[in-house]
């Protein structure tokens, strides 16, 4: 290490974007070098969220060199060159939180991956503080995209997610600058990074756009140990085509948040709107733009802008977005990134432990609108295990907004598999967001606002979302269960009768 | 209403004991005549939590008087005359949030009354802001013990809950006097009374004895319709006598958190615990008194201060407490009563939106120990129904410590009904807390370290907690689990024949 801490100048709030992709004197090697770096049994910590912003060089590099036992931790959803080549080289034993992407999400399924699904809220102090145990094993390397580096800073690029936490966490930083990533995007972030428990302050924001601390990550200049060079783009987020089920969804979606407008106290003044990542929650995002808000300040409030957002953006419909991830389509980026400057007046990226911090959820009384894998009659939700037993994703941020959000809706089909499979069950054999958090729930054929409803209370509300075809047999356990009693009727003997892996 | 705002003062910080138990011109009643203020069709919403400082009087007087159609709202746990005269009479036609007494949980289980469970945390929004909807239906009377009244403001009695909250929400407010409850109880008292969203402030505590605002619920002066004058004691928890079991569970968490105090850095300097209600959670407690915690400070972070806290302030093991509820024994508010002043320096008694906020419970680092019906082979905690499907008491605090807090503890024995059934069983009907949360279960049998593990690794670590007699059998659920892969494994035809309520 040759730089010097003074040299260049750290971006700021007032003076966010660096004069150089690579201030100082950064220890420029090739990806095999960086990766030689990693050694066999290793804790490795990527950026990434939303599928943006994740390191491409170094772990392509690792997959194609000798063979290691890695932990893996990301953000939020990464790239094929993380989520395929690790795990078809055998090099990922173990993930956390999320497996967005077929190849890693079959090691899960099938064991060859030890994988555990984590809030993202917390997993930045899981990381700080030891919270994995074993499951962080050997030496901890963090490798991060960044538009810039200098000696003892970074910023990040389309994404920030926990990096700031791995690189105060890590033994060693490994930098990839990525020169696709257009440098203005340092606009857009802020960076704060949150104290130590038992002694840590309150989040300093009192309007989800505020900004407190500029785009620049710190850490001590000896951690530093390589940086490659990059130009190879993110391989976002291909939303599906918008579906006739997608657009009634929405449609119950905006006649539900009309009527609530009207009769909600917290939302007389602002609107604060979460949506989630997906092909669903981009079509409701850009559904939103129907919603009659009268003077009411709207701001997104979550995890990621999508494509919708900008929409809404350029359409004046939006103040405005707070998010820790650009998890736009190919096309998204491209718009973006032609008028990053003007995007970021309206804007803000942050630590995925501040994004999703409950006591900014709570704080500004945030609507969440999240999707699931399906719910049961009592209002619990399997956000993530289809069939009960295979996961798909991750809970990802889900259970941060389902728990701490003022008005919790879960938006889903009433129907899978081309309508043979009911999404309204009996019994969710996995529960993600319990029956305490759920608060409405909306399908294609209506919505069901369990608000201060008793359990027999909520069936009935929720039977009558399900699919016509299903409400006979649903009206028939629910017959079957309330004979049985209880607070919570159940009749286990055929609860899972729609799951059943094997008889 | 004669009196005036500025007549006799309101307590503060500075000056908390009143110096009347009437101050001005309360319009004092008979019990039968306030209960006459309750219309046919109201809200009721009661102060009490921990089965103490809840109103006696009127609520037996609204028992004995005309049919009603109430909804019941309390803060927590209340006792007979609300829970068990109201059931009986026919009066309550809906509860939140607890039932922790066998009339109204009886009720709740055969859908005489409609119940429904809610996080205590979120409980003051959800009256403050029409967050239970249909729930809350006619006028919204608030029946509150004080200490002391005045024109415009009361002083609660031995518990806080959610009276602040209730007494801003309601239409109506009736006040019950008791002068079984010493005046100095005043000392303990800190009442701070939230924001709305979206423009809430942060908690203003930075040390979770710190004091901010003084003993006084404020109100608006026409709304005081009532003071009812009563001495009749709380009839407070009676503890059972510690078992042989609860020695062992409390042995093994003494052995992890000696354990963790060597090895976790958020532990180095301070200690902040938090332990679920119960006889159960009361004799950890007391087991605290062994640990070793070397010179750090310890504190007690949660919502009840029951008699095993008093032990340790006595012993000088405690810095001091932070909760909503003295919920003591007979015994024990004997204690504290005799010497109130004394134990005020250490003791402090918020709202429960303020006690059980997860940004607190975030901020402060907390370690939780609950308490739970039965754990499942992946983590999920079923806190709430027996068989999955008969209500006992209800989720209280369990979800704000276990979801929020830096290290969540289960602790509960291997077995119930003398040993005939598992506690450890293949899957819960019910999840109150799923296995994002937990981190440690601990029985009599060992500790069952959680965190970083898969699915497949906890059900190894959880089956070795299990009673002996049935490690077999989950062994052999697990082996038909993991032939049918998945992240996750079941199999979901043998998952519940350990709850099958009918064959």
């Amino acid at each position: 290490m040759t730089s010097t801490p003074s040299d260049p100048a750290v971006p700021t709030l007032d003076d966010p974007v660096p004069a150089a992709r690579l201030g100082g004197h950064p220890p420029l090697v090739s990806p095999a070098e960086a990766a030689a770096l990693v050694p066999e049994t290793a804790t490795l910590l990527v950026s990434g969220f939303g599928g943006v912003g994740y390191p491409k060089l170094v772990p392509e590099a690792l997959a194609a060199s000798e063979d290691r036992e890695l932990t893996v931790i990301s953000g939020g959803g990464v790239g094929d060159e993380i989520d395929r080549d690790l795990v078809e080289s055998g090099d990922m034993a173990r993930r956390y939180p999320f497996v967005p992407n077929e190849h890693a999400r079959a090691a899960a399924n099938d064991g060859r991956v030890a994988f555990h699904d984590r809030h993202i809220s917390r997993l930045a102090d899981e990381v700080r503080f030891g919270g994995l145990r074993v499951g962080m094993r050997g030496k901890t390397i963090a490798v991060v995209e960044a538009v810039a580096v200098g000696p003892d800073w970074l910023v990040p690029s389309t994404s920030i997610g926990h990096t700031p936490a791995y690189v105060g966490a890590a033994d060693r930083l490994v930098v990839e600058v990525n020169r696709a990533q257009p440098l203005d995007l340092a606009r857009v972030h802020d960076v704060h990074v949150r104290g130590d428990p038992p002694n840590r302050a309150p989040i300093p924001l009192d309007d989800p756009l505020g900004e407190t601390d500029g785009p620049a990550v710190r850490f001590s200049p000896d951690k530093l140990a390589a940086v490659v060079e990059t130009d190879r783009p993110d391989d976002p987020y291909e939303f599906r085509e918008v579906s006739a089920t997608d657009e009634a969804i929405a449609a119950n979606l905006v006649a539900f948040l009309e009527a609530e407008l009207d009769r909600n106290p917290l939302l007389a003044d602002a609107v604060n709107l979460q949506f989630g990542v997906g092909s669903l929650g981009n079509a409701l995002m850009s559904a939103l733009a129907a919603v009659d808000f009268g003077d009411r300040d709207v701001t997104y409030v979550g995890e990621v802008v999508q494509d919708g957002l900008l929409d809404m953006l350029d359409a004046g419909d939006l103040r405005g977005a707070s998010a820790t991830s650009l998890a736009l389509s190919s096309e998204g980026q491209e718009r973006l990134f032609a008028d990053v400057e003007r995007y970021a007046e309206d804007v803000v990226l942050r630590p995925a432990d501040v994004s999703n911090a409950p006591e900014l959820i709570d704080r500004f009384g945030v609507v969440g609108v999240n999707s699931a894998v399906e719910v049961d009659l009592y209002g619990n939700v399997n956000a993530t295990h289809i069939g009960g037993t295979r996961v798909v994703n991750g809970i990802g941020g889900g259970g941060d907004f389902a728990r701490n959000c003022r008005l919790g809706v879960v938006a889903l089909p009433s129907t899978a598999v081309g309508g043979d499979v009911s999404r309204v069950v009996p019994l969710t054999p996995h529960v993600d967001h319990s029956e305490h958090d759920a608060s409405v729930v909306v399908t294609e054929h209506g919505v069901a606002d369990l608000r201060g409803l008793s359990p027999r209370e909520r069936a009935e509300e929720l039977i009558a979302v399900a699919d016509p075809s299903f409400r006979e047999d649903l009206e028939a356990y629910r017959a079957r269960a309330d004979a049985e009693g209880g607070n919570t009727p159940h009749h286990f003997p055929s609860a899972f009768s729609w799951h059943s892996t094997d008889t």
